[in-house]
């Protein structure tokens, strides 16, 4: 059968969405279908206005609506301690640990030579003239932990602790609830050599 | 944090369709925030236009975008043979064997006492009107077979009987690539009480 071709459409963009594939793409195409019109609009509204309103914070480079995101904007964080991450979706994990308070920077990626991603495609110099002209005293590099991530954590840390200012790192470690027997060699390593005082 | 209202508002939107969780909501905003205006405006396009574009086939209730679905305006179908189907969305699995030949009838639910889903709740009366008007000659139940399906196809079965025409369930047995280990005993039951001359 072929599928009437406004349906057939909507398979093919919802099959565009990350982690969607045919079945989970038919599944919401006939939820739609079948739900309220005013419901299912919704939907296509909220992606209307958030590509209509949301662009850049001008300070960390965050998703935001106004000039500034909702973090730079707030006055309850501690605009002294930046956490530089390298995408706007690796912020909504850290505040929900609710530990960090302070402010964030983000790259728009990390350093892949072998793509061809150098220093310049990043926003490192936004970075150090933010060091420049805030009151910084420390910076959190909480790139993931893999070779890039590393590597752009390494390079930027060379940068900045000739500023006077304090480069941290989040822990590796075992995590919460995983299983000793099962932890690869680096992580237990450095689980060993960050060993805490109880 | 709080998220910008607008990609709250997505996220929410987004968490409402089927299976998707929170995790993949975020991760289906941040690729709308991230990819094309473009791109990202013709998944809201697409859902506007089935909402404005796609109703019900005048004839078997499928959705359609003309007055007819594809199927029912195709030559190509055979009219005499109808599969009686519960829902639009149990029509592309029977199109993608390409075994069935024949037209469709969407009930729009099944049988559900315990609910209060009644013979009047489906399109019952409109299956009998087309056994009535049109040429058939078998009909073929494909409900799901669980315990409503089986109602269901037990009663229109008692209805369609007398008028002579020929009335088919498709049959139940082992799955193809499933393991006879770990058949169930009314599945395996099934399987043997339908067993075929080699």
């Amino acid at each position: 059968m072929q599928a009437a071709p406004s349906i057939q459409k909507l398979l093919d963009e919802l099959e565009r969405l990350p982690g969607v594939g045919p079945k989970s793409a038919q599944r919401m195409a006939y939820w739609i279908l079948n739900t309220d019109a005013a419901e299912a609009l919704r939907l296509a509204d909220a992606i209307r206005e958030v590509k209509a309103g949301v662009h850049f914070c001008a300070r960390c480079f965050n998703y935001a609506e106004g000039d500034l995101c909702e973090i730079c904007a707030s006055s309850k964080r501690d605009g002294a301690v930046i956490c530089v991450v390298s995408e706007p979706r690796d912020i909504p994990p850290i505040e929900r640990t609710a530990v960090f308070n302070g402010v964030y920077h983000v790259l728009g990626g990390v350093l892949a030579p072998m793509e061809g991603v150098g220093p310049g495609d990043l926003r490192i110099a936004e970075l150090m003239a933010r060091l420049g002209r805030e009151d910084v005293t420390e910076v959190v590099l909480a790139m993931n932990p893999n070779i890039e991530g590393e590597t752009t954590a390494a390079y930027l840390a060379r940068l900045i602790k000739p500023l006077g200012v304090k480069v941290t790192r989040p822990a590796s470690g075992l995590p919460v609830g995983g299983d000793l027997e099962f932890a690869d060699e680096v992580t237990l390593g450095r689980a060993l050599e960050g060993r805490l005082p109880l």
